[in-house]
């Protein structure tokens, strides 16, 4: 089969041919992708930034956000049977550790992650794990969802997390509404009955915002947090959920807050860095999120099976890779890349 | 009546006559002193540094950690008559702002804070709220109990809250064994299987832990984070509850949690300085603590009531208040300083 | 001012001159009535069901579902003022007692129920309580929100209460599409992402549900137990809210519940009688509902001026009180019926 | 190996001669049987009662709450190893289903329950799952704990679930002190702050419940509800956790509870049959309780390594199993009857 590997550091990506994966362990899938999402991460890898912390050998197939049809299954599997159309969760969890059995498999003490630290899905074919696959909905398709295994999922897992707490009276501001804050504000807007603000560097992710579901639109353009503090007559959010964590965010972020209120961090970059008095006085929470659980993902693809979560994508065929690549470096992407092999 | 006055800052506090106070508002009551708790806060009002904040007006009463006997009530009182036995929560609330309506009194939008921002407890009688007063059990004393108002009420919040996600497979991890701590030990032990670590660079202290409910205790010299991790099979403790929050500690607290552990914070004075990516890739949360509701002031009433949580005092006479407060600055007081009119 | 009056059981009610209610308590708040639900209950009233019940001297002004506007305040009446439109909570509330002070006021140990054991609003004036009056926004009128002050508050309440557990892959049924089941459809549609199934025996009710956010109707014509079944794979759904619970609603509820679901009560009328083995072994839970909390109500007027809870009704002057009650008796609302002074 | 078969209903058991169990799937896990529990469970099997439920080919070896040492695993166990002491949870579940994905895997929609529907315990040997195996602390042996797996683990479950909203000043009545309801004292008492309360009809276990931690006991003499009320300042309990569930417990449980209380109920045999209005007006939460869930089991282990949860037990060798039969079903047991090979 055709695959695209990592053959080395600051070096481009290379098409080569490889074995299709089998079936190993007894609860092995085996999936035809029918789309690969080309994420920032991608970009990350080649640049040496995973180098030492997945300590993954070269070459290996890169690809992380995965979707396709099961081709071949272990002994032991019995959620999903050759032919099904399914989305793959980005880890391979063990099952047996305390956190897998407690629903929070995204902590998995021994868990594996194609395309970082084994193969992944830029190629025919993905060998990964019952644990990891999720059974689409016919109304879906791998091409169109592929983007959600991690980008997507880590918005819903935020979101969802962050919901828990809102009512009718609160309001939830979302920091950034690109790809991730795009998919996060669809999941609020489903979920929760509280107030939905959305500030953005760039009005045009603000007037989307707005058509997906946002109540109140800011340009983040210097007067935000004012802003924030006049919609919610000068006492702050309830909550917070920030998918930006760089320029400043995060001090702006914690001044949105009303007192006990929630601030959610997703996106990263900067230090939070906060007298431990303010956090005492005003009483808040900073809540660190990951990227979402096997069922997250379940819930995730009910959302989108519904149509209550959209995602826009471009395709390229598998061997445009590199165009995928160049595009998303120079911001020429709108919504996900997708490979389509 | 005697009461104990701040009539200038960076001066001494002085004994003076006053008239009794009387009911005015239907919620009024009236509790005759029968202890008063000296605190740090006290010390640091002479020092000026709630002049800004607290706005007060000079002279007035200080003390914010009461309790005492009902004298007198207004017509609107319906849980407290002459007589009663009452500890004093630290705030009068409102009773009518979306906290107050959701038992979070703590976060009223209109409260006052006798002792800080209108006359306190260094006196033979006080003016409070019905929505102030608890009733105490025939067991307990106002002197043995007044410093619980505050100091034990923060503490009592903090572990309280720590617990609920606190199961028998968990370690809760207390940092600091001083007065706060002593408090949370008891009320952790009380409230939670989980075993209880208990770090403090005093070794009295940690043996004093020992005693009052610690599983473990740890002297911090310099090797805690490590004794920590080594007591939890390397992966940290699922809470860490820090009644320092300086000298190092936030950043200690930090590294001795699990992933998805909770740190709270309750002492303070340094900043917490932590690199986003830490806070999402290990998905922790960082929970501040204020002083606890009225709710939380009932409950800690009836652990001291049962014997569950007691603490040490030493008890001075009203006149004798400057002792207290230089015997406080100096280090002199075992457990808590109680002025008793 | 003109009020109408229970003068005795099984008579009709009495329009009569009365003096406008003043304010004699701190927290009193006197309501010009704008609007006044006429609700099945005030038809128990007449026929004697709460003689024993509330205990109430005769005469009295019925009523229990009001809005209006403030004319007078008492003098510590901090949350509304002269000229603001409200809704009134159905119960006087104590503010004291451990259930206020926890948010939960609903079941304070020492409340009124004006309209039941006091004087009600079927009148121009009612004397209410602060902790009673809701502040309505700009886009609500009085006569229009009226009937939601109870009715409306406990679909409310239940619906709140049941979508808390309630995520994007797990199925609510709605027994019920009524007067409260009307509210609690759209109070779902609101909070949560889960299907939506109503049941109701009137095609014209499934119709309207459908309409106002039901994902599934059914017309409940015997094979509805199945219907839900095939629906939710033979598994049933996680969640039921009865608004019905007579004619065999109860036991129907039941056999709709997946393993370790929960069925909500709302509706009475039959004896829930069900083995405890099957409690145990299905696992499941049975939740009472009651009225809503104060915060409820205040959610419920949030997610009105929204217009994401709407109502229908059918206003009459405050003197044909007689036809209101004739035409409510005899079905042929529309909605809700309400008396306009 | 030596195993203990169920060769026919209305039957005795009969001592066989069977090859031992070898691993046959990945995650199969043998073990060396160090206990076995007996258990009314098993009387009741050979009665017939489970014949239709089970399904189960005869013959079949019986017994469903094993400790031991494990012997051999198969290729994809990674949490225990040969040589490991461990309690065998009864359950043998999938690990794939939306339940098991969730840590709720008592409700696996694939189980298997050995000594009930396949091979169990009263054997040398016993093949079980990777997924139910729980390692032991040193200090434990497996002939003093295998009665908590199953038993004891129900009461652990209902223990907890119940702690999970009592506090300081909740009051929780236990409703039965033998076998389970021993366990869920001991269990409470770990867990919660609350006051325990426990009603008996045998004054030797309401003696009993006071030394493993009851702060009141109440030989149920038919005073029990009024008893409750008094200690309840007339109000009731806040939880109620009933072990028995028939002659009449279920209408008494929820005679003692106070508005908005929860009514747990773990033993069965009599029919809850209860007015919707009852249910409604108080706004009574009715929980059922199965047995506990693997993360249950853990927890459950470590209170027994830690001493906070003890069993008494009495041993036989294998052979004797129909003495222990024998006096089990002739009341003679003193604590749990355990068959070691």
């Amino acid at each position: 089969m055709r695959a695209v590997q990592v053959v080395g550091y600051h070096r481009n990506l290379e098409l080569t041919e490889l074995p299709v994966p089998t079936v190993v362990e007894p609860h092995d899938v085996i999936v035809r992708i029918g789309g690969a999402g080309v994420c920032r991460t991608d970009l990350h890898i080649l640049e040496g930034q995973w180098e030492q912390k997945s300590g993954v050998t070269l070459p290996y197939t890169i690809g992380h956000e995965n979707a396709g049809w099961v081709t071949a299954v272990g002994s032991a599997v019995t959620n999903v049977a050759e032919g099904d159309k399914v989305i793959v969760h980005p880890l391979i969890t063990c099952g047996l550790c305390r956190a897998c059995r407690s629903g929070d498999d995204v902590h998995c003490t021994r868990s594996q992650f194609p395309g970082i630290d084994t193969n992944g899905g830029y190629a025919e074919y993905l060998r990964t794990s019952a644990r990891s696959v999720v059974k689409l909905d016919d109304s879906l398709e791998p091409a169109d969802v592929a983007a959600l295994a991690d980008a997507g999922l880590t918005a819903y897992h935020a979101a969802a997390k962050a919901a828990r707490r809102l009512g009718p009276r609160d309001t939830c501001v979302v920091i950034g509404a690109g790809g991730l804050g795009h998919i996060g504000i669809q999941v609020l807007k489903a979920s929760t009955a509280a107030r939905i603000v959305v500030l953005d560097r760039n009005p045009d992710a603000v007037a989307l915002a707005a058509e997906i579901g946002a109540d109140e639109g800011i340009v983040a353009d210097g007067g935000q947090v004012e802003r924030v503090l006049e919609l919610t007559r000068g006492e702050g959010a309830e909550v917070v959920v920030d998918f930006v964590g760089e320029g400043g965010s995060t001090a702006e972020g914690l001044r949105m807050l009303t007192q006990a209120g929630d601030y959610h961090v997703v996106g990263y970059g900067e230090n939070l860095d906060v007298p431990t008095i303010d956090l005492v006085s005003s009483e808040i929470t900073v809540v660190g999120n990951l990227v979402g659980s096997y069922n997250d993902l379940c819930d995730l693809m009910e959302l989108a099976a519904r149509g209550l979560v959209t995602l826009h994508t471009s395709t390229y065929p598998l061997e445009k890779f590199q165009d995928a690549i160049d595009d998303l470096d120079a911001g020429r992407v709108r919504g996900r890349a997708i490979l389509v092999p």
